[in-house]
């Protein structure tokens, strides 16, 4: 069965930022997993831009009416007209998440996506902590390849 | 540019229904369209298995929190888990839509497109009017080729 | 228990399609119901002040980001930033629904509670067919008292 | 002008925390607020029971289909079968957000609202960090009472 694995991230990204995004995004590929995004730039775009190299299928989930400013990237770029509210669809489409740096819309993945009781992975992504514990439930990484490992593992 | 065109019609169709769709479907992705449709079965199903005997692209917009019941024929799958608003996401995601049949579903499809602005095809679906008069903005066929042509037109 | 009823019609709507709507909203909040709109202008504006005038409560879900363009008689305005995917909430949030002239706003609206199993008042909407016979599920009326009457009547 | 304010905690809160949203509710209602929550147990229900004390006008927007399960001390209760992606309407809905205590829902909201360009209020809730910094735009208080100064400040 195949497995649907969101990357997230800001639009305005580092370079290293998309250059893991976008190693993330060819090895989910290779992995066989469909990818799913926002469906914009930076983290967004070049994750796609790496599954589209392997051969991957990507799945942009964006948050106007229109394909106005989607990835050129995209298998299918899917225009939402919900703004903001597209974070959930994201999280719902996906089997796990990984988060790539962080920024407000990342963080809302995040959270939406623990409460759907998806898997989350981090690279570089929020510290969550609560009564000054770290929060267990996103399992950090420090590479690309761990990310994909963590997402597709059992 | 990719043209996305919405199959739209019951879960539970008849076999002219079914019949039509697959047609529609077929013919849609041998004039390169992506297919969008609400991803279950009846007419969604019959659009979806004529399009990927063609070779084509179906996204199959679900209103569940999962994929249980998708029709196998989609190439990628996204629940939304947000019940009938999906409906509103299948006229967003669509440029054009054809409605094959009627159930209540369809009807608030065709009218979310309408208020889109998208171009919509009628193929033994509803009959609108207002004030003793048809409604003249569903373009109203008798034969799936006549569907898709519609579809696609300039 | 409260009984929550939408009213649906044109942003533009006619005098006489106003007068109707005003007045449906006032017998609606004498009736004690809780009124829910879309919380533009038109047919929404006219239901909200006819409900304020009687002491109700009408809620207003509105399509954009902000309040800005939403009727001064609402008691609750919600900005949803969901654009024409309201018209699901406003289906939704209601148990019974008046449709008051036609767009295809309200199209969508009649269909999308239809499908949720709501009852559904026509005066002065779309007249519904297939294959050549009336629809009987939207009950029609020819005035405001009347289908105020079929919205809250067993 | 009236102001919106969301009060966001776990449907399963602790008697701190369901005191402290009570508090807040009811503070908000004696400030003029209207309350904006998820609608159901622990701090939504605690935060509605508040406002209702006080006067104050509390909207639930719940993620079922009815209202099955809704705090009974709102003013109007709004199903949206959405789910999830309902968080982004509370956050949408409101001027400020007021988070007390922490699951993954109060934390998607968190992230919402900032993405969205509101006022966010912590007590007793996430600690976000980036890069090993706390996050300054949550504004952290002790209070209730500290909690609803921030919200409503200028």
């Amino acid at each position: 069965m195949t497995r649907y694995v969101a990357v997230c991230g800001p639009a305005e990204a580092t370079p290293e930022e998309s250059a893991a995004a976008e190693e993330i995004g060819r090895l989910l590929a290779e992995g066989g997993a469909v990818i799913v995004c926002g469906g914009l730039g930076g983290v967004m775009d070049a994750a796609a831009r790496g599954a589209r190299q392997a051969g991957g299928t990507v799945i942009g989930i964006l948050p106007g009416e229109t394909r106005a400013g989607a990835s050129e990237h995209l298998t299918v770029a899917i225009p939402t007209g919900m703004g903001e509210a597209r974070n959930a669809l994201v999280a719902r489409a996906a089997d796990a998440l990984i988060a790539v740096g962080g920024g407000f819309g990342t963080l809302s993945e995040i959270g939406l996506a623990l409460k759907m009781g998806r898997r989350v992975v981090g690279l570089g992504t929020w510290d969550l902590a609560r009564d000054g514990e770290a929060s267990p439930e996103v399992v950090r990484v420090l590479s690309a390849r761990d990310a994909v490992r963590e997402a597709l593992g059992p």
